[in-house]
């Protein structure tokens, strides 16, 4: 490939709307262009990495028994009713209908297709395990997609599914789906992810694991231990609390408290720590409107994903309005007065402790001394609490989780029954006894994948792709193409590199070696071969990596060889 | 692959809703299952099928410069707005609104995606001529899907864009597709494509052409001239007629026709051929229901894509109700009487004819002694009629008109500047002038190819697959697992292909010969080896064709070399 052909514009300013440097450089280098919120297009570099990134997937997939399959976007309603998934799943399922009018959706997960596409086939034990897999197009109609290939619209995701007669061999197949993923991420450069415990969400069954890259600028709030192996999801994540006690409970006292509206604020005026209050938070369920009242240590924060599991109903932060019977900035326990439907939990970190300041449901008032066995004594607790950083680990009971932050570039799932059942997929066992099979199921997206890499692999000035997803292996700059026989050298150079296989992208533009090499940065290709007069006149070539841990030169007569070679031993390095 | 896992039913039963083998085989197969209405998911072996098609494609594509890119399926409708698509374009494409109410479409062709991902790059002559392609999913609302592959809703396809700075550049890159395209059907195996001129619709543009596989179960008609080297498709051949005029005119005569209602039944009953007589055809327009009435030669019939064009609006066949105006069976161009607003359109057919028979407006009554000139004085002539198997060709004026069925597997449309005008693509020539560049655009249907290939190359127990686009190359059959001997040399053998790179299925299964090589039938794969005790006794393997060219023993100890010889030679011969 010529680059003064290459389609694709390459400039020097940060895209305003770019909050991580891989969309940044995506952006600048001409690999990709906005269509619409959370949708883009890609031009030729990279489409190459995702299609080497495919290729990668398809490679382990293949390894581990997997079965490429097609599955369509456009899916009808009718199949997602049957898993329950068409009522269930919130707005980022796209609802629409054809033209005559019959309901469908664009799939966004294909867990119930891949039911449909079996379930007629694998009525008996014998045909068990097995596991299929697509890389297909998707769509998810997020609300607020963001940060480029990180969180899109649509996007282009491996997603396999597996089927099993019994948990243990779910769990046996799920390890070996755990090792793959291992490989494709190290093959694909980023061999420092880490898996982490997760919250199975709309996906449904017990045990997930999601596989982050820890960086920065990830999305996903990660709990670490440092003193033993646990990691998790903060969504996932147990929070444990020692709930302290004083030796004596105070009287439940109102206390004029003008001007305080949040409880860092009246800890502050009554000098106490946040640990002595108890702090509300206020949902609205989506369906009904109806409060979901959360009181919780003040020093705490709601996880919203244990409290949707909670209430196994979608919520959104309340709309506090005069009518409702709240007082915003003053809600507590005692004499809690809500108009309508509304449901109240206490978070665990409440749980026998006293001597709390909390909110007195009237405007300008809170109360002191709140003993929460003494003044609420029907409370039940529950979960819903962030872990801290400091936090007790959930494993060895240690303080010493910390929370870290990282991009999602993959999840393993372990489904259990619940698509079989609810699409009546069943098989007869050996004896002839019905049974709905297990599944499981593991997806990674490309995009994001590609992303990913970048975050990780870059300089101020582009992208430094491994070998294995690079665009090409070798990016050839000739410079002073008005120079008759460097022209000539670099031209048979490029040919001849093709003809060894080796893929080049061949800068032959009449331009200076600051726009050369600035291009070259954008591109991100591993190898970079210089021929210039200068070289011609040593007869050689000069050779850089492009993340510079290589700068020789290479007589002319070996530089095919070397080249060669070097490939060999850096797609090498990659394998796990 | 060993074939007990292989996901996928196969069956003996042909589907009562299968009209064409390929689908038929196809399903029985175990390649495809239907989701909903014109929507499938594939199995491994169509999927990979078709992954060798795309490979081919993207080979191809490659070699005369293509660009390999990715546009999003779901598109906002400001970019189909743009081009006014949004509006002129019918139901089959598919409109919808997102969570925030933008309107979107589904991508069924991506001109407007083409346009907007190089707009703002090719903004100088020097960028000129190149191409991109993609390979995408597509939706296509179509009211009836039919046929398997043949005619989908959702379905993969290659869609190629070039531009160009001028049509002589055009064209030169035009003759390049064309002949890619026919490397391409060659290679999958179909070199017997023709291409015909055929009718841009609503891609709009001037020339195009569509690659036909003739077949009887084709659903497109082509007219060829037997004589010269005309071909187009129906839609756009251009209908020639010789309008014959008795030297006398006889005089307009009312005639009692009772129970008469078709131009076949007054041309009997008058004892005049059909060639005498003016038949009325009615339409109705799909935005308003106006009428659109059609006087023709009695002999000829309408072609709907002609009439389409020249009215540039959407028609449908009318229904006539009891207070339009017009009387069913009796319609004819004299007296004519319609309720409302109406357009009235008189074929080339009629110009100049008299003597004939047509209705008289009037129940139960037609006319004799229609003079077109002397009855209709201000009657202006267009063409909508469709060419006739024995009609005349419009290039070499001979009546050697035939007209065969066909399956389009590829289309080369020039574009013009449709779309970079409406889209305001714009470049600067060498001297700063404005101009907008001139687009071509290429399509291949990756699935209906696949098909295609099928319904060329099967017999009554399956596809004969070419070796370039079969699923595997080998399928190894080992009769009587249950001799150990046997078994374990089956085994090895498979290894050994294995390891030769070679793409084998596997037969162990504890089976009857009848049933392995039934579902070998099914599955087509081109080089089929058995190995058996009675083989093994004379240190033989049995290399049989799928099609039955070459049936013989090989001695065990040459059987591989010689499968990788014949795989070599078998792809060679495809090569064009």
């Amino acid at each position: 490939m010529k680059l003064d052909k290459l389609v694709g514009e390459r400039f020097k300013e940060k895209p305003t709307d770019c909050v991580i440097e891989s969309h940044t450089l995506m952006m600048r280098g001409g690999y990709m262009k906005d269509v619409t919120k959370g949708i883009y297009s890609q031009y030729m570099p990279l489409k190459r990495i995702c299609r080497k990134i495919e290729e990668i997937i398809r490679e382990e997939m293949d390894a581990i028994d997997g079965q490429e399959v097609l599955f369509p976007v456009a899916l009808p309603a009718s199949l997602w009713d049957e898993s329950g998934r068409y009522e269930s799943v919130g707005s980022e399922l796209l609802r629409f209908s054809d033209r005559n009018g019959t309901k469908m959706v664009l799939g966004m997960t294909h867990e119930e297709a891949a039911v449909h596409l079996v379930r007629d086939y694998a009525r008996s034990y014998n045909c068990y395990p097995f596991m299929i897999y697509q890389i297909q197009t998707k769509f998810r109609d997020e609300a607020r997609p963001r940060a480029g290939l990180i969180r899109v619209r649509e996007f282009t995701m491996k997603d396999a599914y597996s089927f099993h007669t019994s948990q243990e061999d779910l769990e046996r197949y799920y390890k070996i789906c755990y090792n793959a993923y291992n490989r494709i991420f190290a093959r694909a450069g980023i061999p420092d992810v880490v898996t982490v415990a997760s919250d199975s969400g709309m996906m449904g069954g017990s045990l997930s694991h999601e596989y982050m890259l820890l960086t920065p600028v990830g999305e996903d709030s990660i709990a670490t231990c440092g003193s033993c192996d646990y990691r998790a999801n903060m969504e996932a994540a147990e929070s444990i609390v020692e709930n302290e006690k004083d030796s004596a409970d105070e009287e439940l006292t109102k206390v004029y408290t003008p001007n305080i509206h949040t409880i860092e604020e009246i800890c502050d005026f009554l000098k106490t720590p946040l640990e002595k209050s108890c702090k509300a938070v206020v949902y609205q369920k989506n369906a009904t409107d109806d409060f979901v009242i959360i009181f919780i240590r003040g020093d705490l924060d709601v996880n919203e994903t244990k409290l949707t599991n909670h209430l196994s109903e979608e919520i959104h932060p309340a709309v506090i309005t005069a009518d409702c019977g709240l007082n915003a900035g003053y809600i507590g326990p005692v004499n809690l007065n809500v108009t309508g439907n509304y449901t109240v939990i206490y978070d665990k970190s409440l749980q026998g402790t006293n001597n709390l300041s909390c909110g007195a449901n009237e405007e300008e008032y809170h109360y002191t001394g709140l003993c929460m066995e003494r003044d609420i004594p029907d409370a039940a607790y529950i979960d819903v609490a962030k872990i801290k950083d400091g936090g007790i680990c959930p494993v060895c009971g240690k303080k010493t989780i910390t929370i870290s932050r990282g991009i999602e570039v993959g999840n393993i799932f372990q489904l259990g029954t619940k698509y079989t059942e609810s699409m009546n997929m069943q098989y007869l066992d050996a004896e002839g006894n019905s049974h709905y099979p297990i599944m499981g199921c593991y997806g990674i997206g490309v995009g994001r994948l590609a992303a990913s890499v970048c975050e990780v692999h870059h300089d101020e000035f582009g992208p430094i792709w491994p070998i294995s997803i690079a665009p090409w292996q070798v990016h050839l700059c000739c410079l002073r193409v008005d120079d008759e026989a460097t022209k000539a050298y670099a031209d048979s150079l490029y040919r001849e590199l093709q003809k060894q296989h080796i893929e080049v992208i061949y800068d032959d533009r009449k331009a200076r070696p600051g726009v050369m090499f600035s291009d070259a940065d954008l591109l991100g290709i591993p190898i970079r071969l210089i021929v210039s007069p200068r070289n011609m006149g040593e007869s050689v070539v000069e050779l850089i990596n492009r993340d510079k841990s290589i700068q020789k030169k290479v007589a002319m007569a070996d530089i095919v060889e070397t080249v060669k070679k070097l490939i060999a031993d850096m797609m090498e390095e990659l394998e796990p």
